[in-house]
This record gives structure tokens, sequence and C-alpha cells, in this order.
């Protein structure tokens, strides 16, 4: 099986069966057919950049959820950067980047729906899947429209060098809010309070997760970002404010669990926590639920990027058959940053 | 033990003790004093009506919670709607009716914070302590403002006769939703359709509660305004709508409850669905998060009284000393209407 990309050969990675759990590599089979042919009205785009995101793991089961399954037998689902190759559509130009939803592949049509024009020559195309795409805005937006983070209020954010977590801290930062961090292990600690500027950060893998949430949360915590579930929830859960809000996006801890953990129940300590804190906790999907502040949100952001006043990470994975090891890993927290595939070459029409 | 009020002396309720689980007559104790005298500023006032609420049970426990626990020996708080007996300050005269918070007693003293004047003659004066009270205020405004019911959505509210779900019940009707509640019995599931005009009513009770709510929330369930929690919340959570919303007002099913219950942990399969189908749970404390709108609240509900728009009915306990058994009881879902103590006669100063 060819590692790069073909001219001819349109590779890509097909869900081959349903994961128990973790997925493992048997999950995923790598197929290859012709690269299609575009119709009137359509552009053929080579995929330069794939995003690989926690929520794939969702799509991969066909438990309901907020969006459907990815069948057995089709493309792996996931947000790309690609290059127009062929234009049969009047708004692109061979060369032209876009940013496009083709999934696990080196090539895809379109006929322009959903497509998100970069320009002929974008700075850093890639940014346009994490830090100036669904996940940057997904931190902004969740943390300012359901956080509503004040001045001086201390804001908690899992994941938090991850491509989610690592906006709405630096968000919180700008907002002027105390900024608490958790992440897996030292080096992602470090990296949280040294280069992204947060107040403290406090590792997951540590012995004692609640005791030290509480010694870095000396006034209770007013907002939490929920991107992670789990024992980050249940650290959090007790110090939460009166009046405290909690953005929930993602639940990349419980992605992988195929049964409810033991008891005691706790939901009804969940929904009396609720109500003695007047708590509000929130879920939301970012185009379903904000569909049209994107525009403002990439113009606010790059002004931030262009200043200096957002720093942003990227884990790239080489090739598209190293993608799904490349989720797996993501989905294990051993990513440091936005983890993307580098596809193809971002030079030339294949 | 007098059962009437006296002119010379004070009954009051203290709490006894906390106690565990159900509450039982031990744990409150009827004590005698004399009737306090006003002084510059003050108004001395005579217990009329005294409400029973479900929250009460969480302030005879010492457990955290939005409010201070009532203390060992103190008397039990409570609203009450009172008449001025003497008055040493100037914005009331004897005879005046006001709302107070005098709790469990016959006399009580105040300087005028927090008392609302009812005027001299009132034509139910007892209504300031449920439909035109904080009992209704809840209902309407956490209906309205977190609730958000649009036309010909369907919301569902538990204790669906009580003093809080007959105001939830009836707004969300004159809004334009189809409405079903959840009450325990064949009775007040009658009066429900029948006197509160709900489109249906299930008994939780009844050996298939999810069931049965399934048949009558064909469309699923937009607006779930949660005031019991326990089975009626746990047949509700399945049936939630993408982007419903749950106003969380009371959890009168868990009030009593000792310990967790047995697993499996559901809290992930809440934060869960909080994600997937992106809800918003909000708890709240009337006073608290909406003190502004309350005068704008009783003017509306008011007039779809006087029209007979909204229908209220009373549960009246007659007699101070029988106040421990109207709310153990209360607790157990026994009351038909807004329940109240009856503590001394509409007419005269003492």
């Amino acid at each position: 099986m060819t590692t790069s990309q073909s001219a001819t050969i349109n590779r890509r990675v097909v869900l081959a069966r349903r994961p128990q759990g973790e997925p493992v590599a048997e999950d995923f089979r790598l197929e290859t057919d012709a690269v299609p042919t575009p119709g009137e009205g359509q552009v053929l785009l080579r995929t330069v950049y794939l995003s690989l995101d926690p929520y794939m793991r969702g799509r991969m089961s066909d438990a309901a959820s907020y969006a459907d399954p990815v069948a057995l037998g089709a493309v792996m689902v996931g947000g790309t950067v690609s290059r127009v190759v062929a234009s049969h559509h009047p708004k692109y130009q061979v060369g032209d980047w876009v940013l496009s939803y083709a999934g696990w592949q080196d090539y895809s049509l379109s006929d322009g729906t959903g497509l998100l024009p970069l320009g002929a020559a974008p700075e850093h195309p890639s940014y346009a899947l994490g830090v100036l795409g669904m996940p940057g805005y997904t931190g902004y937006q969740g943390l300012l429209d359901i956080g509503q983070p004040q001045p001086g209020e201390t804001v908690v954010v899992g994941a938090a060098t991850g491509a989610v977590g690592s906006v709405v801290a630096q968000v919180a930062r700008l907002k002027g809010c105390r900024v608490v961090g958790v992440a897996g292990g030292a080096d992602k600690c470090r990296y949280a309070v040294e280069v992204l500027g947060m107040d403290a950060c406090v590792d997951h893998r540590g012995p004692d997760l609640a005791g030290a949430l509480a010694e870095v949360t000396p006034k209770g915590i007013d907002v939490y970002f929920e991107n992670v579930g789990g024992k980050t929830f249940d650290a959090v859960l007790p110090r939460l404010n009166t009046r405290a809000r909690i953005p929930v996006c993602g639940l990349i801890s419980a992605y992988n669990a195929t049964s409810l953990p033991d008891g005691p129940d706790r939901l009804p300590l969940l929904t009396r926590t609720i109500l003695t804190k007047r708590l509000r906790v929130q879920g939301f999907i970012i185009m379903q639920d904000y569909p049209d502040g994107f525009g403002a949100f990439r113009r606010e952001m790059t002004g931030w990027l262009e200043q200096g006043q957002v720093k942003y990470r990227e884990d790239v994975v080489e090739g598209l058959q190293a993608a799904p090891q490349g989720l797996i890993g993501l989905l294990r927290g051993e990513n440091a940053g936005k983890r993307i595939v580098r596809v193809g070459t971002d030079e030339g029409s294949a």
C-alpha cells in the first residue's frame, strides 16, 4: 500500500467494524479507488490536511447521538484542508485552498456546498482545522455565550492543551479570569502555564486530583468548560460556586466506555447540585447552535494570533495510513496540541 | 396545649432535632412564650395563614444547600400572611394585611423589611402564599425565562397539581403548548386534565411510568419543569428532544433521601445526554435569581385568575399544632392543591 498521494489513485480509510471500547487498527480499512472526475458545477479536491478530533469516536458507534454514525464500509468523516485540482465551478480556481469535510481520503468532489474558501495562499492553511476552525470556534463561543466569564472569576478547563481547551483557556485569560487547566502529564501542564499563560494546571494523572484542584481554586470555580468528563468532572463538582456555568461540548474520557461505572448512582447528586448551586449546564454543537458567528470569531481570533495573544501548537501525524493510530492515540491523550494528519504536500495539484 | 390563638401567648413550632429520612412528629416541638412588644419603628404581626412547602425539608437538615439550615431549637421558617396587631411604623395601620416570613408561630415583630403590603381588605389574602406568591412566581418565571416554551412544544411538569406545578401547567397552556402532567393518583390526574386543562396527566404510582409518559408525548419533550426528581426524571430523560430546556426548582422526591441509590452510576449518562441532546439544565431560586419581576408577575397572574384562565385550589390544614403533620404529609404527596395552615382567624386583632 502506497504511503504518499498519487495523481490517479484515491486512497481512503473506511470503517471496517464498530469498536468495542477503545478503537483498534482492525476497526479501520485502507482501500483504493480511481480518482473521481468532476461533473458540471463540481470541483475535484485533493486533501492536504485531515483533522483528527475526539468526536470521531462517537461517529464510529451506532448509539444514538447528535449525528448519524458512519456506515460500515463508508469513508471515515473528518474536516480537511484541501486544494482545488480541477474546477467546473465558477467560484473556484485550480490551486485554491478550501476548508472542506472530505473525510479520510485523498480526493473528493464537491459542488461547493459547505466549502469555506481560504484563498490562493493562506499563511497557515492547516489552522482552519484548529484554532481558526471548528475547535477554536467551539472553545471561543461556548465559553463566551454559555460560560459568560467575568473578570476575576475562576475558569477551569479540561484537556487544557488540546485544540479546544487551549482556546478556552487563552480567551478566558484575555477576559481577565483566573484560569486553571487540567491536563495529562507534567509536560502538558508546564506548557499550559509557561506558554499558554494559565495561572495553574493540574495533572489528572497525579494521585489526588480533587485535592490538587482545590488547592489552585481557592475561591471556587465559576465556569467549568466541560470537554472531558469522568474524574475531572468529579473533582470539579464540589468546587463549583453558586451560579456557576458549565458549557458541555465533549466528554472524551467516556467515549470509549462500553457500560456505566459501578454505583452508587450519582445522578441525583448532580441534579441536587444543579438545584442547590443554581448551576447552568448546557450542551452545544457549535455549527448547529451557533451557525452565524463563525466569521466574527475568525476575525477576532486572527487578530489575537497576529498579536501573539493566543498561542497555537500542532501535532502532525505523517500520512493518511497513520490516521487510525493517530486517532487512537488522540483518545489516549498522546497528542501535544491540535492533532492533524498531513495527507499530501502543500504544493502542486497532485 | 391550646389549639387556638390567644392574645397574650405566642405559640411556636421549633426544630427539636434533625430528621433522619422522612420527618416524624418528634422532630418538632411546640413551645409557648409571651407575645412580644413592638419597639419604635416596629409592627406586631399576628399570623393568619402559614405556607407549607417542600423546601422546608431542606432547611431541617444541616447539609450544605442554598440557604442556611434552621438551628436546633429555633422557630421553623416559612412564609406567612399576617395582620398588623400593633404598629409603631408609619407605613402600616392596625388591621393591615401583609405577606411576611414569620415562620411557624402566632406572633412576630418586623421593622418592615421584607414585608409585602396586601392592603386593608384583600379578596383572597392566602393566595399570596401560593398562586400569587413565591410558588406561583417560581412556576411562572422559571418556565418562561429558562423553559422558553414555544407554541406547539410539549411541556412536562411533575407534582402537576401542586402549588408550583399547577401554575407551570396553566401558563404553558396559555402559551400554546401541549401540556402533560405527572401526579400521584387518579384523583389528581383527573383534576389536572378536567380542571387545570392539561392535555394529559400520568399517574406516577402506575406500573409503567416510562411507558405511560411515552404514550402521551408522541413528539418528545421540549421543556421539563423539574420539581420532583427521582423516577419522574428517569422517565423524562429518554423522551427529551434536542435543545430541550430543564428549569430545576426542586427535587421533592429526594428530600428525605439519606443516601444515594444503588448503581450503576448514571451521572455520566446524564452529562452525555446533556451533550448529545444539547440540553440546557439550570437551577434557580426564585427571589435570588429574579428579584425584580415579582410585581409584573402578580399583575399578570391576577388578571388570569380574574378571567378564570388560571384555576387555583388550596388544601387547608387547621391549626398551628397540625403544621408538622401537614408538612410530613405534603412530602408524601397527600395534599390536594397548595397546602397552607390556618393559624388564626381572619378577623380582629387577635
